[in-house]
């Protein structure tokens, strides 16, 4: 059998269509491309009990997935991370069927990989041999080092401000890593500009048409994890909104396949924070696109993108799945941060603190209703973003002994 | 079927026996104790197949884990991680059957993870409600957040040199955390006196029971991820060398079930640093016990244990598979480091990439034979040691354009 169903690509704003044997960037039109499969055929020949003994990563559906040749995957492991019940939040939220999917156990430590593992696989099996790419930390941390891994030579240029670990890791798998005294929006322009003068793959965010069937694998493992019943509500902190859209997308191709009740879609929801929430402004007054956010800061770094090229298929996807947008403050995410970790034990990272403090005020709205079943996209893992826990620990000396604050018994 | 088929505790130097339901620590005679399960029971009733349905985390294991009612579970989906072929390094090093178990894809980002989510589980299973521990960061880290989901108050004693991110988790977790300006053995003495002082259960290594049990897991896994052909060597780090008495512990209960071919172990490898070696000291020299370290002191922090409470039962393990303990330099672990990332992808600990420089040694004096099955324990995720990378970038203006070193096309 195949061993990838992909078709082609296609534009949807135009329709134009693309060979997915070339390397492919945009569509003609300026639209993000997206990808295509032989659903009718594979839907022939695919059960979800053939999954049943692959190995838990993404590439169990590789069926769905862009690459052809099985030697092209490039792979260190990614994939299937453990969606988590989370009762003593989700009691403290009056939520009780709240779970949380942790994207912070793949490598690299956040969800971007999904989208390396499958972009740096297809642009390997096309011939790309140099890339460059704007972000805001992690995915250019996961691209350099999924393209180590490939042996393609990747550029990097993210914000002075990212992670400092994003940048360590930039440096660890050899990228050419440069920064800028700006924002994401700066860096891509300097990448644009980059990939002109130099030759290189652009591999920004949308830019390229496979990340988005790397985020799409989050989708079709929370409908296997669930045994293809699909949760009511899924939250996804949104910046460039490539998961979200992928999750969509994946939903979408299971019902095709008739892997899922094709009447029931989980509504979804962009969350973002009060500091750049371009998304939520324009869902909010019915627009189709989303103005670029003036000034945007956020402590949710991953997050703060003040304009996402795929804006429109993230509104589509809200609409079209009865979800919403939302976003929230600062301090909440700080908080729910903390609650989070000390509750139930989950160290997470600040986009993913917005998600639970969105949940948090959606079900206070009644939005979400008491017994529906919520999915929480962590998208990364708390350990790089340490400053985001402060505290003082007493420093003892050898023969000192501790003091408790108050006394403990058994 | 009972869900944990664990029978009793047992002490491996005097023989005398433990209860389960008790909340144990060591032997009246000083020895950890070991865990008993009803074998030749289990034997008749599970087979490898049934597994095949079951999540991928440690828990598929249940029946040969200790935990006996599975709502006293802890788990933030911990276990099956992946092993992955390193081609690049492995052809470097001539070695081209070379594996990496990547530990860094566990919850907390490090090996420790497996240790907790048992000997929590178990600790609430018995009725625990406060305990304290010694750690060099990573364990901390991990008991504590465990401890956190399991309404366990805990009380972590760290080196004031420990990675400050496990002492950021700690804090998260909302750990009762304190720092000694000396070594783990340092931090051990002081747990010791407290738990006195307050009535608090000791988790220290191998003072309580069921860590190992944890740890056993991945000598399980590796076992079931080669389809239940054992590889021919494993490299495991050592500092308290829990791991590899744990993996050896597996191993042989695999071959009790029958599961593996009782007549091959792999041959276990304790690494060390040169700068802290009392296990390979002890080996050369023929000692049944390591005499404690001076001085100790390395990169691999999580290695920098002078004294181990189970160095008879880690020579021993080494000396019933014919493997070995190898002490490698401070410099060849930055080098292997920074040789593994750049062409695997794989951002390694340093832990791990003194484990890769004694493959590499092991190799040149041809203890490892070329066309042999070699797996390394990458015990942590190199993101939680930001500083063992070093380099700068260039901070471009928005307006400026990157200049790349030579000139690069596709």
């Amino acid at each position: 059998m195949k061993y990838s169903f992909v078709s082609h690509l296609y534009c949807p704003k135009c329709g134009k269509n693309y060979d997915t044997e070339d390397q492919n960037q945009l569509c003609k039109c300026g639209s993000p491309l997206l990808v295509a499969y032989y659903m009718e055929e594979l839907k022939k020949v695919l059960r979800p009990e053939h999954l049943n003994e692959r190995r838990p990563d993404l590439w169990r559906y590789h069926e769905l997935l862009p690459v052809k040749r099985e030697e092209n995957v490039v792979s260190l492991g990614e994939g299937m991370s453990p969606i988590i019940k989370m009762d003593v939040v989700g009691k403290d939220m009056n939520i009780p069927n709240l779970y949380m999917k942790d994207e912070g156990l793949v490598p690299t430590g956040s969800f971007k990989a999904r989208g390396a593992a499958v972009g740096v696989s297809k642009a390997k099996e096309v011939g790309v041999t140099e890339l460059a790419m704007p972000t805001n930390g992690n995915a250019g941390a996961a691209w350099s080092l999924y393209c180590a891994r490939a042996g393609i030579s990747s550029t990097i240029v993210m914000p002075v401000d990212a992670p400092e670990v994003t940048k360590k890791e930039c440096l660890a798998a050899g990228a050419n890593l440069f920064l800028v005294d700006g924002l994401i929006g700066d860096a891509g322009k300097i990448v644009a500009n980059a990939v002109k003068e130099y030759g290189m793959f652009d591999a920004s965010t949308l830019k390229e048409p496979y990340r988005i069937e790397g985020k799409k694998t989050m989708g079709l493992e929370i409908a296997e994890q669930f045994h293809w019943e699909v949760p009511d509500v899924i939250l996804y902190p949104t910046g460039g909104g490539v998961g979200l859209i992928g999750i969509y997308k994946a939903l979408r191709e299971l019902q095709e396949l008739g892997w899922i009740d094709e009447m029931k879609m989980p509504r979804l929801v962009a969350v973002q924070s009060e500091g750049c929430a371009p998304i939520v402004k324009a869902w909010e007054e019915g627009q189709s696109y989303a103005e670029p956010w003036q000034d945007a800061s956020t402590i949710a770094f991953g997050i703060n993108v003040a304009k996402a090229l795929g804006d429109f298929l993230i509104l589509d996807a809200i609409r079209q799945t009865e979800g919403c947008a939302i976003s929230v403050s600062e301090d909440s995410i700080m908080s729910e941060l903390r609650t989070v970790s000390s509750f139930e034990g989950a160290f997470v990272c600040p986009e993913g603190a917005a998600a639970f403090a969105a949940a948090r005020a959606l079900r206070e709205q009644n939005w979400i209703k008491e017994n529906e079943k919520v999915v929480i996209l962590n998208t990364g893992a708390g350990i790089k973003y340490p400053n985001t826990i402060q505290g003082d620990s007493n420093v003892l000396h050898p023969e000192e002994a501790l003091v408790m604050d108050k006394d403990v018994s058994r």
